[in-house]
């Protein structure tokens, strides 16, 4: 095969990208766990029938979809909520109620991605299904508030606001859609776009929004945020024309902004959502839930220098100096990993140090450890620090603190 | 849909289960990143053309291929092996040498599911890439050892055979994979069935592969194993009749047994391949690997009680007396997770008690604390130990401590 390449839309994660990944999986999991969010995981294929239906038009469209070895019609999972709705259904009282869960996956949609989209994508979901409660909101508002600063973010904000403000204007799904694209196309687009979509009074609608006050579920919502210490208007703030683009929620919607960079940036979005989750069990089952927008934080974080200069996970390449002095640079490599130091032994006994220190360079490992003839007759090691560009010989009982004191 | 269902061979993992998953993934990471070994992710699909015809006809027909939306025909990840000889061809120099990676990523196999095979499963592999020295082979085996040791296995053993020796026997392809089944099938089976594949002096063959001496190969491999701390006849051991199943091995094999249970339980196997890799490159790039058997890991660890009895993370329910008691409990919540606890809300401020504790039973949360009028007006709050079910009243300020005391 000559064409030798990824789908398009697909990528391949390499080492510094992929634990780029994992911090933020792992920090977002740490938070998600200490508020007793469990962790779920369905499966990549499902029945298509049990996805069908559930997206539109458009997701109908860009739904991965084949015939398996047995015939039947499966699909590759297109969001993480439809499969959460098919798991209440089937295992109901085995699952806590309350039903908090946080879901980490790949979804797979075969968008356009000239749009900057991806096909292949990770999904990272929190939500708390089975009550109805503006506490159950509060609390999935402020974990995403709060995980977007423990990942480093000093000025996340959420912007709120309840659907059925919409609900009482009799606006139609598009409309809704259009006043949704008002931070994109401005506002007199905005009403040019309501008007042609045949409402006479958009200009007059778009004021009345502008002027509207929360309702009272919003007011009692603020009240928890504030009780757990956010802040209204810095950390969060009541956003009367925000209208969010799915069309499936019901009460509070909110939307995760960063105003850490130059420009604005969504970082994910939410809301409560009463009638999706019970389509499979045939009743009314209340939700509220938050997706991050993994790709969008990830690359907000690579920005502004979000990521802890130590990700490389080595510390040290003990190096070999020859064959015959081979058992030395393994006793030490032991030692310093029994120190819980990440050591990395070199693994061609032949190779010249050169080449061994090149190595460590390119891994970004910070300590290369020799040990040569001179060093094994006088108990010592040299110490070479390769951001620094010194170098320095040391008792081979000091190593592991000499390290950690340059760490410090 | 009636038929509210997974896809034979696919599974849901609830809490309990995909926390079990993590701990183990966690563990693995953590030993892999302690040694050099990096992560890397790649595409659940891939152009079927780069899959096809590396997996034998076997292969061929478990693969899920279909055709995607611009007519492309693609296929899922049928393994971790494939897929990175295609990143070291693609990437090259971007990557060191040796690359050192683990990956643990889900593969799908339309396998029959009657022989207990999933469709969707975990691998989870190590290989060293670009280098062709025994220390690499000893580097990968001790690593699958003590990986399994720090998960809690006291008797993981690595049984090790060099594949050159059924190279010198001219034993064609199928006849080593009948030598392979020997420890499922019994000599006499085996001696019968290479007969019939033609092998004239079976029974000799056998006799001579049982006193076959290590090759110099293994010798060195042997060595460095001990200079790592590792046992002979007790971590690792020379078997001279282990084949393994796959074709692409070119010297050192290895399967890793446990003696935990009443019966041998094999955790995972690997060999060094030098002509797999460079396919792609069109040039020989030597490789030594090993993948663990994910699920046959968990399920061992379950039966042998290996997982820690605090997997599940939340440590405290902070109950709701009354609505108009809320107030206190957000404080008491707010105050246990600044000390580091994992601690949930209850959500809704009307739920009679009762209640609330039998959600922290489902869940198994140790303890509930209770704030009631009685308690605000002492500056008190009741803890409750849900596994010795008792309780007490102790002075708010001290509670993070009473928690701390009983854990320990």
């Amino acid at each position: 095969m000559d064409n030798l390449q990824t789908l398009k839309g697909f990528r391949d994660f390499l080492p510094e990208e992929s634990r780029k990944r994992q911090y933020v999986i792992n920090s977002l999991k740490e938070i998600f766990e200490s508020l007793g969010f469990e962790p779920l995981e369905t499966p990549t294929l499902e029945y298509a029938e049990l996805l069908q239906g559930k997206y539109g038009e458009e997701g109908e469209k860009l739904m991965y979809k084949f015939q398996d070895h047995g015939g039947r019609f499966v699909a590759m999972r297109y969001d993480q909520t439809v499969p959460l709705a098919r798991v209440v259904s089937q295992y109901g009282n085995l699952l806590p109620s309350p039903f908090k869960r946080y879901q980490i996956q790949n979804v797979w949609r075969a968008d356009n991605t000239q749009r900057g989209r991806f096909r292949e994508f990770t999904q990272c979901d929190i939500d708390t299904v089975g009550i109805n409660t503006p506490l159950s909101d509060a609390e999935v508002i402020a974990v995403a508030i709060n995980a977007m600063k423990k990942l480093g973010f000093r000025k996340p904000q959420m912007w709120i606001n309840d659907r059925s403000i919409f609900n009482q204007l009799n606006l139609t799904k598009a409309q809704i859609m259009i006043i949704d694209k008002l931070d994109k196309i401005g506002e007199e687009m905005v009403i040019s776009q309501l008007e042609e979509s045949g409402l006479k009074n958009a200009k007059n609608i778009i004021t009345h929004l502008k002027g509207s006050a929360p309702t009272q579920e919003l007011i009692q919502i603020f009240e928890y945020l504030r009780e757990q210490g956010l802040v209204k208007n810095e950390d969060f703030l009541f956003s009367p024309l925000l209208a969010r683009g799915l069309d499936y929620y019901t009460g509070s919607i909110f939307e995760l902004k960063t105003l850490d960079l130059p420009y604005m940036l969504s970082l994910g979005g939410g809301g409560r959502y009463n009638n999706l989750i019970g389509i499979f069990a045939k009743k009314e089952i209340p939700a509220v839930g938050f997706a991050f927008g993994f790709d969008r934080v990830l690359e907000a974080m690579t920005q502004l220098n979000l990521f802890p200069s130590n990700l490389a996970s080595t510390e040290v390449l003990v190096t070999i100096f020859s064959p015959d002095l081979l058992t030395q640079s393994i006793k030490v490599s032991q030692k310093l990993r029994e120190e819980n130091i990440n050591t990395e032994l070199w693994l061609d006994p032949s190779s010249k140090l050169d080449k061994q220190l090149k190595y460590a360079d390119q891994k970004n490992i910070r300590f290369a450890v020799i040990i040569g003839p001179d060093e094994i007759s006088s108990d010592q090691v040299v110490l070479k620090d390769l951001t620094s560009k010194t170098q320095k010989a040391v008792p081979a009982a000091e190593l592991t603190g000499h390290i950690k004191n340059i760490n410090d």
